[in-house]
């Protein structure tokens, strides 16, 4: 009987809470650590390995390995590569520079072991590095792709939920573009119990007006609001990665936003973002390249454009 | 309908990971974060937040706050305090005198609001500062008590269980006495499917002798290695804190090692430390001053002397 | 500390189920079985506490009783009462006759001991025995509620998600109306990761045309399908109302079709249906009375006639 | 990326009940019902469909098909066949008659399509259904093993631990021998957080003597209190399987006692019957033949010797 395998790679702040959630979730029978710093993963293992005599943990195996552990994992999700912190000038260029080289070692070492294991990225910055990664290593199509914009869809809802006082699940609606700055909200995707954003006020509680800029402005503010808070963001990004890895695991075929490589939808090329996305067993199963009114699609432009500025300075595209 | 409602005390690495733990166990509906830095708590509490759209969690609230919303909590856990950090000389009389002082401040806010609400203590040196909230701020008899030896008794699990190749939660047995180096390896309690100590070799799978002193030796040296190699311990104490949450939560009536004053046993008073106990509604229901061989008594002496002189140190016994 | 409480009052295949699946979601630490069989609530409970000492089962009380322990409950889930059985000629009037001498009778124990405890109704006709016991007794209002088209809405979902090969947690809208025959597919409710139903073809894959009257009568159909195949339907049922009881439990506010008494939506008075209604701690907290087309207004008033009728049959309403 | 996959044979209360419990524990990502009633497996597995669509349950597919879905099955748990019923006389020779008869046909089905796969076996006379499937079919040693006396222990723990007041997970021990009257209490083996059973009642609360005749009795008397007033166990045992399902499957080599042809353990041989063993990725990966006092062993011969005869009543052993 073959054991279910996730690995980790980067066992930093996300990483380390990616395993602890992994964990919870009964998501693999087997969770191997990876990290350059050795002496990291081994105690982040180590200390997961603690957690397992426990009465409602399973007897999972949790251990550090080096690379060649991708060759027979079942799944890999990659956070390695240092993060933005507070006080440090927010210059996305210079963490584009470090972790474009991060994740080119990572991608040379995982290539040597499979080029097809579903593998979930969230190095930042999240669209370049999922872009180098997906299509300068030979790596099958769809299998690998960013956490992207899942984020920033979770805080979306969160906000929309507190505003009117209803459970966030059912908020339904993307983020889309860019995992950074120029992400924004496909409005025209946003509704509540199928009501939509136009009707929201009529049906649902509310202490003050709905402003779009504003909440928007505020999806981008809370995640600095984190970051300066508590020095970094883990919490949610690792839940979101983990929900994506179950779709994968259970080949659930969910509908998220992600970030894959476009392949000419609304006529972009060159270029990782995140679109609404079947995610199942193969990795993306399938992009939707969804109507967007007029405001949304220059938004996707201007996104797309954003991360293309950065591609470039990186020599990943011309 | 009354909901249930847990607070953290002190969310930093043990904190965060406390937090996140409950809420894959789906410990509460509402999860207050206490920190005297507020902009930690507030940051973790948000960053939470941010993973409760997700499919699979329960819409639980999650949020920073003062001590006041321990009045109507219906568990405490508290990871409060600054830890030992690797390369700082491991002095625990310097530990303990600041976090006497950090407790004092924090029973004092806590007590104003409740005297009776379970209460989980995580701080170190854990046993010192068990002794003084449980003792010295009125707290109801058996309602607060300590982690204690409950992250040394998965150890000792985990390396028994790696030993002779079999699940760890099938590992019976305590260590006992104080959490940190006087910590001792209860053989007398140790069994693995019934199968008592001496025979382990007899039915179970090894590669080499059973070395007791180097098993116990390899307990404390597990944590050193966690501690070094990551930076800090969490995983292991989160899982160990809320499976005892759980056991107060659903009145489960466990047997675990946990710490508390003692009351004569063994001859003792004036100090807290680890013995099996029943952990039910009340918190410890009973505490269990089994039989224990020579060797084991020595130990627990010894063990109970070494807190004592912390506690006199700190002019907390006399 | 004051343990969560669920009584399961009735238990066939129904309460068997939603025991079980209670159990599974933790939701409570106690559940009392409650039957006017008491032999049978009694086995029930006792076959369930020979689960509990398994290693992943929380230590949680399951005990049958007497309706008295209706006191302290937080939740109250019904499921008492004969269901139709294949072979039985379907006559909703006789089964309406039999439930509500049964709910009639239940109700009176109950109210003895409490009026205000979230109660999610689920014996059939769901409806009729709703608008019984939501009105005749005292019951606080929003308190007692049906689970109504919660399972055609599962049903519709899955029959849907089947169609597109999508994730069935991401298909959105409702049924609504009577829980029974006349329920209806609101479909300008329905969409997919944010796509509106006439739109559906143009990004998720499909083998076939998708044909709105024969997929409503799928829905039906399906239910009779599994009735005639294993002679009763439970394990749908048990998961939605043990879905509610979460969202009163957590108070998580979702966004669900769920039915009540109206009080004049739609023009409509002295019957209960499934609406779009937001649940949580308080049971309905709110009711939407969404903007619907014309023929999905006329099938709500159809549905509402359809109710009405037994309603009258059966003296409940002039 | 290949799913995990699981097949339930017998889709009766006992399947039924294991398919709830399997889904609840995310056991697999597809879930095969196969039954020679084609249209209870349909239906259990229908209804099991409409249950995936909340929010909580993982997008698992759940299907009927027939017994070539084993073949690319990760484990197999089977509960086929006809039980005692209450008011039938419970004639054991007659039962295993039937169930020799049903049990032969599935392993001629399932051994059509592996040898290999992990087999749990629940069918009754368990011990005679296990010989016969794991010894005459060419399956792999150790890969078909039977629940056995999983049940009877966790009856025997349940009891204990309200006798003392303790949490059911924290008694050890097993009961051992025959699924069924035979099974004996292992006394030597049993213990309340590492305390034996002579000192029990010097440490836990108790209301009255432990007489372990009566305690014996009670754990077969549970039994027939379950099925005479439910008419039916399915709760318990399902929890039983579907935990040694999860250590098969996460490879937990887990020690707990199941049902397996004897290899001359205690001079035993040509019965199977259920002794402590690590339960792990290849079923049972080693059986212990732990040192018993004499009644105990005396037991176990007298429970061997009572299978023998229904195995030799069915010409399954000379």
């Amino acid at each position: 009987m073959k054991m279910s395998k996730l690995a980790i790679i980067g066992l930093g702040h996300v990483g380390s809470a990616v395993l602890a959630q992994a964990m919870a979730m009964n998501l693999a029978s087997e969770i191997v650590c990876i990290d350059i710093n050795e002496k990291v993963a081994h105690g982040e293992a180590l200390d997961a390995t603690h957690a397992t005599p426990c009465t409602y943990v399973p007897g999972m195996k949790v251990y550090s390995g080096d690379f060649s552990q991708c060759k027979d994992a079942d799944i890999i999700i990659c956070s390695a590569g240092p993060s933005i912190l507070p006080g440090e000038k927010l210059d996305r260029l210079i963490l584009a520079e470090r972790n474009v080289k991060v994740i080119s070692e990572i991608m040379t070492e995982v290539t040597k072991y499979t080029k097809n294991t579903p593998f979930i990225m969230i190095t930042n910055p999240l669209d370049v590095t999922t872009y180098l990664a997906a299509t300068k290593f030979g790596y099958e199509k769809g299998k690998l792709f960013g956490t992207g914009t899942t984020l920033e869809t979770l805080r979306l809802k969160r906000i929309v939920a507190n505003h009117y006082n209803v459970d966030a699940k059912d908020v339904q609606g993307f983020m889309l573009g860019e995992h950074g700055n120029s992400a924004f909200p496909a409005w025209s995707t946003i509704s509540i119990g199928s009501v939509r954003l136009a009707d929201l006020d009529k049906y649902y509680d509310h202490n003050c007006e709905f402003d779009k800029k504003a909440i928007a402005q505020e999806v981008v503010n809370t995640a600095y609001d984190v970051l300066l808070s508590k020095g970094w963001t883990n919490t949610g990004i690792a839940m979101g990665a983990c929900r994506l890895a179950r779709a994968v695991i259970f080949n659930e075929r969910c509908v998220t936003p992600v970030s894959t490589p476009l392949d000419g939808e609304y006529g972009l090329t060159d270029v990782a973002l995140s679109l609404p996305s079947i995610v199942g067993a193969n990795g993306v199963e399938k992009r939707l390249a969804i109507d967007l009114p007029e405001d949304e699609l220059k938004a996707l432009q201007f996104s797309a454009e954003s991360i293309k500025t950065v591609l470039r300075a990186n020599k990943l595209i011309d």
